[in-house]
């Protein structure tokens, strides 16, 4: 019998299949990785092809400005979703509310060499990229025309380039599935007055078998829910609205075990593109204490000739406790 | 200068492109439809390949229950999402909500033909189908484990059969997508005391360039917040908030409104799988007044190297004013 299980923080019902168990090797790659020959705008000793750098991370002593050199690299996208320049304009027509397309669009570059991938990135390297993400937030939430930042991948495409990198929108409203999220998580704060997401984090370790990796100050799991196969949260332990402030012993959790879950899910859904993004606390919104910053990882792969899609119900052929006995590589 | 649009029934703030004029022929199908080769379980003389038939056209005298001479036939899907046996148990896990997967998981076949599109039916079989839909939610709601019932067609893929057929599914539960909207609604008319649908209808009629098609009963417009190049929506005219109490003017129009939006849709995108969806109000929720059933069409079609998806905003690179102009075929 299938199961209908509900997310508590995306509020959304899922229909989760049981009638066969699946094997990892089953799901196929819903995506192929774009791959773009090296050199790309975003290699070392390329920095001119970029618009110049908004921040970068050099070993002291060594390289200039847009020059190479760097370890992590932040510009902006030369060909934005939404337009850095431009005051805010708010307005309706007839029923309609609108505003005019003002925002930042970034990319941060994680590695000077084309080939790289995230995974496999050493862990002081996975800290700089972790590190870089929160210095663009705290920059960009100085400029109050802006009232969320998302730091994504896309999980179906990789975008122009196949060097790795990770894009980061700054934007004057909140994303609609980050708005769904707040709403979900304030209802329960205001029934329970407990965070929604501790609640998760203490059930998920007692019962242990959502589980796929964890540290001193970060848990990665499948929610309960999971939408897709092999769909993974990575959530601190420290109730933290936002990310911009973590501490470094938390950026250094993160990008343990980030790069722990993407090689686990690079060894079952090979070179599937992984699409991610993180939710955290929007600004000049007023109290958001009862928000919980976390990934949401999402690998693009599907069984083949079973895409259920259109009801408006996600439907997931893999149990979320066998995907995360699968991710824990402990076994099938 | 790109614009973010509201739209005002999924509640979704959308990033409009403005940046270049596509033409339509720019457009490529996300998607190719699966094409099986016939004859199938859905094919006429093959009625023994399905489960016993739940509703069936034949034209008087012509053929018996289960056998050959039917125009359009619902049967069950033999490999169901939900299961439609057993008593309806919902529990909590802890923090968590689930339920048994208890629903009806059915297939509409739109002709006994298996090489026929609903867009090319004649006007008479196009309303055959649409009163099947009918047919099927009134028997179905009589079901007191069903809280909804959605009429869809997956948008990047057909499923096993390429027969024309249409997935029905009834659920104890309201879809994500349509819940959102149902609560939009319900705002609206609390601050308006007017139905959102209905002043939507108004506010379009008088500005047109959004209308792709309209008859006495029934419009299609491209909504002033469309998230793929495309999207259409059909409305009735007529406040109603359930699709199961259209009158037989309301089904005519539908299946004209219907065919033509679909003939105009596969003159620009060709092969591109269509998918659809029916929002119709739920059912033992109490008053749905505020409610307007309507149909969301969704072309599976993009821009080459643009999808920048990923970060919880739709962005749109077809201005909705230039998909209705496409559409209406009314020149580029």
């Amino acid at each position: 019998m299938p199961e209908l299980r509900k997310d508590p923080v995306t509020g959304q019902w899922v229909i989760i299949r049981t009638e066969r168990p699946y094997r990892p090797e089953e799901f196929r790659p819903l995506a192929s990785p774009v791959v773009t020959s090296a050199p790309c705008a975003l290699c070392e000793g390329h920095e001119q092809a970029t618009p110049p750098e908004l921040l970068a991370y050099r070993t002291s002593g060594e390289g200039r400005p847009n020059g190479p050199g760097w370890r992590v690299r932040v510009v902006p996208n030369k060909f934005p979703t939404l337009r850095v320049e431009g005051e805010l304009e708010r307005r309706g027509h007839g029923l309609y509310d609108l505003m005019n397309g003002v925002g930042a669009h970034e990319l941060v570059v994680e590695s000077p060499r084309h080939t790289d991938a995230l995974r496999s990135l050493p862990q002081a390297a996975l800290e700089d990229v972790a590190h870089a993400y929160q210095e663009r937030i705290i920059d960009l939430r100085r400029d109050t025309r802006f009232r969320s930042v998302v730091v994504f991948k896309p999980g179906r495409a990789m975008g122009a380039f196949s060097h790795p990198h990770t894009q980061l929108l700054a934007t004057p409203t909140v994303p609609g599935d980050l708005r769904l999220e707040l709403l979900n998580a304030r209802s329960y704060v205001d029934y329970r007055e407990r965070c929604l997401f501790c609640d998760i984090l203490q059930q998920e370790s007692d019962e242990e078998h959502r589980i796929v990796a964890e540290s001193e100050n970060v848990v990665a799991i499948v929610p309960f829910a999971a939408r897709t196969p092999f769909e993974t949260w990575l959530l601190p332990r420290r109730h933290l609205a936002s990310y911009e402030h973590v501490t470094a012993a938390e950026r250094r959790d993160v990008a343990r075990v980030l790069g722990t879950v993407l090689q686990r899910m690079h060894a079952i859904v090979g070179d599937a593109p992984v699409g991610f993004v993180l939710h955290s606390a929007p600004f000049g919104e007023g109290d958001v204490s009862f928000f919980h910053w976390h990934w949401e990882l999402t690998p693009a792969v599907a069984i083949p000739d079973f895409q259920p899609e259109g009801s408006g119900f996600p439907v997931n052929p893999l149990p979320p406790e066998d995907a995360a006995r699968f991710l824990r590589g402990t076994g099938e």
